[in-house]
């Protein structure tokens, strides 16, 4: 039994494999034509909530549903994760009754602890350190866009040697990325404002060429096939708001910004966005933006994910 | 594609189809038997709820469930309409995911700015402006209870020149019941305390002669074919409840005022009923009342509503 | 139509057929087969909690999902229960919509008026009260390790002269073995703290033989097949906190206590528990332990008693 609770509990076959599968179940939603192999019987996902989302709520609970699933959507006023009993006892009650676990929580250790005793496997929906969900939707996003073949097929391959550039925060979301250059065989170049700067030990990464760090961001996008950022001040930061508008100031990504990157660099963005702080609204509503795309990859990605922890290669 | 924001999104001939596709799918029902246009492939509702709801919610969910198809159920609490984000990358995010959105929200103005950035269809489930949902449950109450053909069918043209009997607040209700009429070709008379008045700018229909106000509610009852009326205080009007209270104590519905109706009118309220404020108990829980078959109603009529949005005619 | 109110609702061939049921339930489950009776048409669970849960929750939720039905979640926030509207109101709507209905709340009386003007089956998940769920899933618990035939089917016959020791609150627990005991023909061993006794007008059952109150803990478990507690602190009694751990201290399950009942007996506990207080790590943590079996078996039984309600004997 697999869990995905970092993006490196995957090797690099497997995020083949996903990509692949993930092009495949968008196509049947797209076509309108139906795919559950999750019907007989029926699988059921809990998906444990501890922080608010609109995203990863719809995401994985439409994308069950589509794969003829079933969702019990709990949240912390409803359960007890931890509170009125040990993780550990929630973990083997509730693994006992359903296929598939889903948290979203602050703490890594909490989903660690969770899956140590879970009978199911159980997925990262986002904690304080890592949002491997996200990326890896954003990495299909970029497949999706600029590595087909010529016969229109995906291919993985196509990101080995690629360069992301990470402008902003270095948060849950930056420790997945290197996590996932590492994995992938691709190059990110971070640039945070001092005070903000990722930390490699969290993300458990070695230092090599395979990640850079940029004061500049102007640095940092420059030749990058991909330039992605996330809101200055993520859920659980709200104190810190008037700081950190003044430290990001000249992170924002703006159309001069994405000019040092290639012409057909791509720009990405986890959303909610807040226009006008970290991304000009010519850049997210501009040519060079899939968020749309990348938002609606959240869940054929998770869906991919929930068919191979559940059933594995088909 | 279609949205359903106002009574006059629709036209009567499709109207009139939606009162038959209603009996029909009924009738499955409560022959307990299997009607699942939404099952292949799997057919998600979105349900976003900024007020608090029991029959909305559960005339939904459960009809989305019967019809074959699945619902992700989001709250205020849960969702970030229009707080974290504009409502219009909401909707864009939203509408990649799932077939069709259901709102209860507050201003129009909110509905009408998701739906114009959705790619599926909106339906409103209650604003401060207009309710359409729960008149079209009336007006198909009507039909099932007067309106059949010798041969048991339903025909909606016998709406065509009724009598409807709004008592009480000028609020979503009422205005809803004035665009209703105007399609449908049946006449309002509309009776409401001094400062509770309908205001027909906002309904959106101009002056003539199917509708009419009247200060004397005994007036507005007398020959109508239905008299309805809501609670004085709908949610958030809380903090007037006192003054309400006074001014609407004439528009109480009583035996009395029932009496002025035909003798085979109908009563009925979209409920929770205070026994005793709007409306007598010897009303509500008295013969002319269908006010329990007017909720499960909300149910069937939206059942067919979904099945028209999503599959246009069968 | 039946409901499931309290234990005493059904008759001992009833729950004969009930265990039967639950294991062949929990046998597809295990074999990952699928056993869909809600599927055509689909059968919708409405559950009402007024009060929060993890385990109730998911065990219906899973399982009604498991049979192929579907389940609207209510809670006070979203509902009105008794609110806005009388009880009997809200139920006379939601059994419009709704195949059966799960309420989990405070005072029996809420339930038995929702029930008495209910149309369809209401099934109590937690009163003040009583706590049937749990004991029927107890009972299968007792009978899935100790109750089997040499060719393995279960035996229901097995709890007839048992013994169970109820150590701790004379709470909806101890009321519900109370009935449990009288209809299934076995004993039950009460010792509850000082101010914390079992009262029997409450159960509904006679002063008899088939149940005795013990001052020492100790002599309650003297040759028990089974040994049970609870928290000390039910939800709703939290205020009373301090004043309870002081009452209920030599009312801790320890590994002595246990070796007073048969060597074969087994430990089992609703949950969450609070290893220290109400039991010790080694009895909960033990060989004698069956809580996690427990806890799974709450969905079976619940699958069975949902079977059973809505399509009678199979």
């Amino acid at each position: 039994m697999k869990h995905y609770l970092q993006f490196k509990d995957l090797r690099a076959d497997e995020y083949a494999y996903l990509f692949e599968r993930a092009d495949f179940i968008k196509r049947k939603f797209k076509a309108v034509e139906k795919y559950q192999p999750f019907a007989d019987p029926d699988r059921t996902l809990a998906m444990i909530f501890e922080k608010a989302s609109t995203r990863t709520r719809v995401s994985f609970e439409a994308g069950m549903y589509q794969m003829g699933g079933s969702v019990v959507h709990l949240t912390t006023g409803d359960s007890q994760l931890g509170r009125s009993e040990p993780i550990e006892d929630t973990a083997r009650v509730i693994s006992r009754m359903v296929d598939l676990v889903m948290i979203r929580t602050f703490e890594q250790s909490k989903i660690e602890r969770f899956a140590a005793h879970s009978r199911v496997p159980v997925i990262n929906g986002l904690t304080n350190e890592f949002h491997p969900c996200q990326i890896l939707a954003d990495l299909f996003t970029w497949l999706e866009h600029r590595g087909r073949r010529s016969d229109g097929t995906l291919d993985p391959g196509a990101l080995r040697g690629i360069t992301v550039a990470w402008v902003g925060d270095g948060n849950n979301m930056a420790n997945t990325w290197l996590q996932a250059a590492q994995i992938l065989g691709f190059r990110v170049h971070i640039s945070t404002p001092r005070g903000y700067e990722v930390d490699p030990a969290v993300a458990g990464v070695p230092r090599g060429d395979f990640w850079q760090v940029f004061d500049d961001p102007m640095e940092a996008c420059r030749g990058a096939d991909l330039v992605t950022t996330d809101v200055w001040t993520s859920m659980g930061y709200e104190a810190e708001n008037e700081a950190r508008q003044k430290a990001f100031a000249a992170w924002r990504v703006t159309p001069a910004m994405m000019a040092q990157a290639k012409p057909e660099a791509l720009f990405m963005h986890c959303l909610p966005a807040h226009r006008g702080e970290e991304v000009d609204a010519e850049v997210i509503d501009g040519p060079q933006s899939v968020v749309w795309d990348e938002a609606e990859n959240r869940m054929h990605v998770q869906k991919a994910l929930m068919e191979y922890l559940l059933l594995g290669r088909l």
